[in-house]
């Protein structure tokens, strides 16, 4: 979508919040036209919605394709035996078991390892043929009892889900750095980044910790521990209450024992899975001295739905919704305010419109001109793309453009050229994909 | 992905046919490194396969954007309740019943009318609010009793479907035609259009005929009827079996009622759904006059996965796969035939692969030197690329790129500008966006 007219838009915003709205995401995502409630813990997106997701996806496959990672796509469907072969068709509490035709019994997948093991064994032989890492952006499933929170915690969502496979902990230890590295930047780019705090959890039976990125907002579910060491030597890190015993605790990053409470949500989480998968399904390599060994595995996730769901909250003021210029369904949000579309103001408006996307600058044009101006510009405020310009008989006299800027709430007046300057911010840099293979 | 380095890439061709390939394009896909199955009827895309669905979606969206239609995402799961207003819960012969915590029961769907619908009507009031269509590009599942024929029969599988919403059936009609040419060019961008049959098939209660199209495959599983006047006069029609009566038959489009029998596989279908499913879900608008009416549907899928099939099936011989360039998983495939990096055959393919890069032309490199030249050459007859150049100190006396175009299997000798002009053919012209409102 480069350029969107409202007329044309099937969806309307809505001046009141949905009966069901449980929570701040959901009641603006709603009302501004970008989800629908399916059913309870069920979300569908709709043209703005989609948009942002998409480009939650780009910013995180970039960053995964910088690290060599290979993009997949496993299936949502697996069979009952992968899971019982894993031990967890019985224990993982919120599977859905699948009645399917006949006495077939499914699973429909809250998570990959069952999935991808199987799979990447066709391929993994030898030493030669790792280490490398695979990744998808998919739908998952969760049964879960209660769902609340909006789109932050659903039956159905979408992920990134890496996976990694190596030799040995020293490997799978530097994979796991790089990719604490290019999670930071997948933050930064998203706009979160000074309130994302690596956050050390419980590590299971393989490792001492595995890490969640946890982001700072007052009615998130999760409470933190910052490290205030860490952060006066500029580092944000953070352990999770799950392990956190107070005056016991020491930062695993600095030694300190200062922390400080605080109300986060859970935007994504990394494990060391070392050989717990790998046996069970007899994932090995021979060495070079032809001895076989299980393969050594990492997983990682970022919950891209349940991002967009944060970065709502996390940016949302009274008016409405306020997007980082990267993620945005658009760049400008244009409102003509004219009767008709013979009149200059809308004219003007039109062509200010055809050189924005000359220059692929995405654009919402609104162009209900039967609409209040009031009722268009509360609209622009809601929807919340990041520069919004009027154009009238005043605006016109001034030729400057009237720019309001969505997030600082600031109006200034521009020319064409400085708000096409803001809208191609430098891009981001992704690492250069590196020349060892995969990992 | 622009450039792929088969050194690096996870996955690996395969010499023999998997134990459980029942189908050609199961065969194939799986040797070739492009899917492998996650148990019957479940397939999972690995990367080349992934890339070759991706493009199938992209010559799809490009299609639906440009006739209006509206992108969005709708659930996967949906409530029981949505079902059983529709009367489908209980008759669909192959929806997914699942259970959830509770008392509470889902289905997973293998279409969306049920869910479409109920949301629209949020959005929907008055006339002005129609004409309209969205359509998105998402996973759906079936439980069916059997499944056969590797990704063309699935419990899970992409598909696109479009809904449109009129006030009467005139309008309909007129956006069914739309879409009918919008399907006509998507055939044409896969290579598929001189082999696609328009196909009349059983309109159901709201209308006379619906639509299928059917690609020629003798070992598609459907039998078709092909007029032969239509033939005569260069459109391609058929009549499928469910309606064909022999010395009954009469073609509705010119009247012929010579036919000629043949095998074909469904890649799509449409369908008026008149107020089939408005009613139930009360979804309705006011005319000017103030009164209410139901709206008026139609509804269009294209099977994305199953024409990933029907494409290789298609095309493939018997060396292996054969894509067309639109949708191939890279344009160029260059093979350089050299021991070590530091020859002269290695290290100008590699500028090659650079320059080509350059000019935004993905291309596969076959950079496995420890594996021998037959091996070599046979991996890139299997994997099908369009273009495959081999660089050898032979090659370079001459000063041009030996080329073997896979489609026809010849092999030329041509300047490096002419294999580019090969990779870039004039593009697809999709319809321009239309003016109207959605319809």
């Amino acid at each position: 979508m480069s350029v969107m007219r409202l007329s044309r838009l099937f969806t309307k915003t809505a001046r009141q919040a949905p009966n069901n709205a449980d929570s701040l995401n959901a009641d603006l995502l709603v009302r501004a036209g970008f989800v629908q409630q399916t059913m309870a813990g069920v979300y569908s997106y709709l043209p703005l919605g989609l948009c942002v997701l998409r480009k939650i996806e780009v910013a995180v496959r970039e960053e995964m394709n910088a690290l060599g990672a290979q993009e997949l796509l496993l299936s949502a469907l697996s069979s009952r035996e992968a899971w019982e072969r894993s031990g967890r068709w019985g224990t993982f509490d919120v599977l859905f078991h699948v009645p399917g035709a006949g006495d077939q019994e499914y699973a429909l997948n809250p998570t990959h390892e069952e999935i991808v093991v199987p799979l990447v064994r066709h391929f993994v032989h030898s030493h030669r043929d790792l280490p490398f890492a695979c990744y998808q952006i998919q739908t998952k499933f969760r049964n879960e009892l209660r769902v609340k929170s909006g789109i932050l915690r659903n039956r159905e969502f979408l992920m990134k889900d890496l996976y990694s496979f190596h030799q040995d902990d020293a490997c799978l230890e530097r994979y796991y750095e790089r990719v604490q590295e290019a999670y930071g930047r997948v933050f930064d780019r998203l706009g979160l980044a000074e309130r994302t705090y690596r956050t050390f959890a419980s590590g299971g039976s393989f490792s001492q910790y595995s890490h969640e990125y946890q982001v700072l907002l007052p009615q998130g579910e999760d409470t933190i521990y910052i490290s205030e060491a860490a952060e006066a030597r500029g580092r944000r890190v953070a352990i999770n209450s799950e392990i956190y015993r107070k005056g016991e605790t020491v930062c695993p990053v600095t030694g300190g024992m200062a922390f400080r409470e605080a109300c986060a949500s859970e935007a994504a989480n990394i494990f060391k899975l070392g050989t717990k998968f790998s046996v069970p399904f007899k994932l090995q390599y021979t060495d070079d001295g032809g001895q076989s060994h299980p393969v050594v595995m990492g997983c990682y996730g970022i919950g891209i739905s349940r991002l967009m769901g944060i970065i709502t909250e996390v940016f949302a003021d009274d008016e409405g919704l306020r997007w980082p210029l990267s993620i945005a369904p658009a760049a400008v949000h244009i409102v003509p305010l004219a009767r008709e579309v013979t009149e200059k103001a809308y004219k003007e408006a039109e062509e200010l419109l055809a050189r924005l996307e000359g220059r692929g600058i995405c654009a919402l044009f609104d162009d209900r001109l039967n609409a209040s101006p009031g009722v268009r510009l509360a609209d622009a405020d809601l929807i919340g793309v990041p520069f919004r310009v009027v154009v009238s008989e005043k605006t016109l006299q001034k030729k400057k453009l009237e720019v309001k800027k969505r997030q600082v709430g600031e109006t200034e007046w521009m020319t064409e050229k400085e708000l096409i300057a803001l809208c191609n911010p430098s891009p981001p840099s992704p690492l250069p994909l590196r020349q060892e293979r995969g990992g």
